[in-house]
This record gives C-alpha cells, sequence and structure tokens, in this order.
C-alpha cells in the first residue's frame, strides 16, 4: 500500500514538474514552482487520483484536475503566508515564497496559480467538453469566494474575537470556518475525481459528507499536533494559531475532546465508505494517518 | 453614438451588479464589489460586446465574458495598488481597496475576483460547450503567467534599473511589458467577443495585432497624461511611476516622440480596421479618445 501511495506520488511529482515549465519571464514561474513543488504528501491529488480508480475511471484522466488542485493548494499556502496574512517565515521546513522572492512576486505567483491550475485541466485533460466543464464549476466553487476564500475570510475576521462569542457560536463559527478553508478542497479532490469516472449526482453528494468530515477530522489533527508537535517534526513556526488569538478546536475544547471528535469523526468516514461499498487501502491510510496525529491508535 | 455608448455602459453595469450579489461572509464581496463598481469607462467590456455585435453575434451573449473581463482587469488594479506593489492611495478618485477594506482582505478579494470571473463565464454563457471552453482557454492565457502577470513581473524587475540598459533594450522591455500588462486585456476583449459571433482564426490573428496597437498606444497617452494632467482630472496619484524609477515611453523618448508613436500606431489600428471593413463608431471613438488624451487632434 505504500508502493502504491509512492507510485501516485511520484507520478503527481513528475507531472507537476513537467505543466510547470521556467519560461520567460523565469522569476514568475520558479517562484511559482517553488512552493508547488515543497516536498508534501500530495494528499488532495492522491485523493482525486484514488477516488477515480475507485469508481472504474482511468487514472491518466484525473492527472491534470489533480496537479491543478495541488497548484491551488500551493497558491493558498503562499497568500496565507504573506505578511498581511500569517506572516510566515517557514513552509514545510523551507522558507515561505515572499521570503524567497518578495512579497510583490510571491503575491503575482499566487495569482498565477489562481490562472494556471483551471488552464491544466482544460490544456491536459483529454474528456469530454461537458466533463471538462462539471470539473470547471466544482473547481471555481471550491477554490473563490464561496469556498476556501470563505473560510480564510471568516478565519481573519475573528482573529482575537473569540472570546468575545460565547461557545456554541464558537464552534459554529470554527466549523463553517473548516469547512471551507479545510474541507472545500478535499470535496473538490474527492468529487472530481468521481466525475471524471463518471460518478452520479446522488454519490457525488455523499462524497462530498465524507470530504467534509474528513477536513474537519484532518484540521483538528493538525491543531492537536500544533499543540504537541516541535518545528522540526512539522517544518513550519508552532503555536502561531494561539499566538495570533486564533481559536482552535483544541483551545476551545480541550485535547481530550478534540481528539473524542477526531475519532468521532474519522469513524463517520468509515460508516460512509462502507455504505457506498468503497474499499480503498489508500482512503483507510489516511483516515488512520489522521487518528494517529491525534494520538489515536 | 454616445448614447450607444451609455446603452453599453448601463448594461454592463447593470449585470456586474447583478453577477456581484452579496453574500455571505459579506466582506469580501463587499471588498470584490468596491473597485469592480468603481465608476470606470467599461473600455474592456465595451469593446468585447462591440466586437462581438461587428461581426453579427448577438450582445447579451457577449455580456457574461464582458463582464468577466472588467472583474480581472479591476483584479489587477487591487493587486497592483497593494502596499507589497505599487502602494497607491487613490484609484479612480476614490482611496484604493487595501485603504478601504486591509491588506489581507483586499488581497483575497483579488484572488476571488481570479476565480470568480471565469466562473461567470461558465454560470451565465448560454453557448455550445466547445465556445465556453474556447473563451476560457484565452482568458487563461492573457489573464495569468503568460499575460498580464507576465508583464508586471517585468515592470517590476526593472524598476529603477532602466539606466542600466541601452536605449533600445529599454524599448524593447517596454514593448514586452505594455504588450502584456496592457494589451493582452485589449486582446482577450477583442478576441472573446469575436471568438462569440463565430469568427475564424485569421481574422482572430488580425484582431489581436489591432488590440496589441491599440493597447500600447493607450497605454502611451496614459503616460503623456501623467505628465500632463492632475490628481483631480486623473483620480489617481500623478508622476508616480517616474518617482518609483518605472520607465515610460514619454520618459525614454520625450513627449513629442510619444505623441508621435500615439499617432503612427493609431493610424495603424484604423488601417486594420479598413483591411477588415469593420465600421464601428465605437472603435472609432475609443481609438480617438486616445488620441485626444496624447493631445492629437
Amino acid at each position: 500500500m505504500q508502493e502504491i501511495i509512492k507510485n501516485y506520488t511520484n507520478l503527481i511529482n513528475k507531472k507537476l514538474d513537467e505543466y510547470l515549465k521556467i519560461q520567460y519571464p523565469n522569476t514568475i514561474f520558479e517562484s511559482m514552482k517553488y512552493t508547488v513543488t515543497l516536498p508534501g504528501k500530495r494528499l488532495r491529488p492522491i485523493m482525486c487520483v484514488e477516488t477515480c480508480k475507485i469508481f472504474g475511471g482511468d487514472i491518466e484522466n484525473a492527472i491534470p484536475t489533480a496537479c491543478a488542485i495541488e497548484m491551488l493548494h500551493a497558491q493558498t499556502l503562499i497568500h496565507d503566508d504573506l505578511p498581511c496574512m500569517d506572516n510566515d517565515d517557514y513552509r514545510r521546513g523551507k522558507p515561505t515564497n515572499h521570503k524567497v522572492f518578495g512579497e510583490a512576486i510571491a503575491t503575482l505567483a499566487g495569482d498565477a496559480l489562481l490562472t494556471f491550475a483551471p488552464q491544466v485541466i482544460t490544456q491536459y485533460s483529454k474528456l469530454p467538453d461537458s466533463i471538462i466543464l462539471k470539473i470547471l464549476n466544482e473547481y471555481f466553487q471550491y477554490a473563490g469566494a464561496y469556498g476556501v476564500i470563505a473560510g480564510q475570510v471568516i478565519d481573519i475576521e475573528n482573529e482575537g474575537k473569540f472570546d468575545k462569542n460565547s461557545k456554541a457560536d464558537c464552534r459554529k463559527i470554527l466549523e463553517y470556518l473548516h469547512n471551507h478553508k479545510t474541507s472545500d478542497l478535499f470535496k473538490l479532490s474527492i468529487k472530481t475525481g468521481a466525475i471524471i469516472a463518471g460518478v452520479n449526482d446522488n454519490i457525488l453528494g455523499k462524497l462530498e459528507v465524507f470530504a467534509e468530515k474528513f477536513g474537519f477530522a484532518f484540521q483538528i489533527s493538525d491543531d492537536i499536533l500544533d499543540e504537541t508537535s516541535t518545528f522540526e517534526e512539522l517544518g513550519k513556526t508552532i503555536g502561531k494559531d494561539k499566538q495570533a488569538g486564533k481559536l482552535t478546536y483544541t483551545t476551545l475544547y480541550g485535547l481530550d475532546e478534540a481528539k473524542c471528535k477526531v475519532d468521532c469523526l474519522t469513524k463517520e468516514c468509515y460508516g460512509i465508505m462502507k455504505k457506498l461499498g468503497i474499499k480503498s487501502d489508500i482512503f483507510s491510510s489516511l483516515i488512520e494517518s489522521v487518528r494517529q496525529r491525534s494520538g489515536l491508535e
């Protein structure tokens, strides 16, 4: 199973490198490529490709979309790390994009990726026009103001303001925030993989719920790690959310209840897989990894 | 003729307002809408709609694309005005986006527009899938690292460095810069308008040359205005390019030769229109306006 993940990762990395050819003006392509190709788990593209395979699709058809989603993910990292946002110096153990290329180029590299990613889908997908448009519609829905950006805005607006809200309100805000900031890219990955395999809208709806729960569990596990881990282990600054007055599930409910929530959400994920008749070692291992990061066995 | 321009402008403004509905989280949509709906000439969407009409297309079909291009244009303004870029406080006589909404939201509003604009094309165009994809491919080509962003990167990289280059090199850099930073959105407007009307690739190529020349003339006329106008007339800070060590056609060649260049380029535009058998009061008036801004009668 580790072998399959390695094969997917290698294939995705090869294609990311191939799509992002350095050309004039070199700086912008180098800056885009820098963050896109930082070593990472390639979780989102793997989910896209694996979902396509689960439902009987040809994984080759999912590669352009999978890579586009990784590019979009890198874009969110570049702009989130900017001084006017989270002001982070390190990402995946390396200096952040603006630390290497300067703020202006980092801003433009993020902008360029937002156009480059859907262009990779239209340029390299060998799929009927109607399917390409269906993929793009999902992409636009989750990439923009209805998706990840909605989450990011709520994150910024509530910085340092959580103690003014009731616990119930805080929970609502957190759920909205994580649903968009984190789960939306998982929804996009899984749904587009399924669309490429020709899955119907009913199943797409169930996969969306799966992705939402997985994303929430993933985010809580991230918050748990942020409390229990070190810079060396994570490759990024530790405890920044707390410093910035950002609420996390662990600060709201404590480590034990956060673990409990991950336990519950991941079990619901297994439940949905079972109902859909999905057997996937890869998805099981991704869920297990979220459980392990949270200190669950 | 002023009546037709007014009708186009009203139609475009109405649709921009309609497409950009304020919804939760309100801040992001308000920020996007703020810059998109600032009073402006709507030059690019008018060119898109008018080109569609010239070649016998239904202008209703061009409206979503025309509005998408205006949104993309607004996006470039929001990010260009950021402190890490041109650091401008005023745009079209009003405070720039980040002055009203803060840097973080302004950055995200630009990001959101980059996804929202092509989404408007797919969501509202009543055109065959193949045409929508053809429009999107043009959009991606001109909006990203191959287009306006390439121009912006070269602009940033050469700031304060022009005196190290020969005059011939400066001219080459300026032409590349304006071709991408300014002309590319005109190319996009005119070509997509023509595609919607069903124009063939041969004519598309000629329209691209027209847009390149028009864009260059437009940019030089802007530089001339920057030397000869006031804040009240332009609604933005005057002489900033010079202060920032940016080269313009007027600083390289002087006002008289710049005027001469506009004269030459606009006459070439008329020549292309004649060859293509295009009679358009709107295009003629746009060209005349560029000539007048440059002090040509």
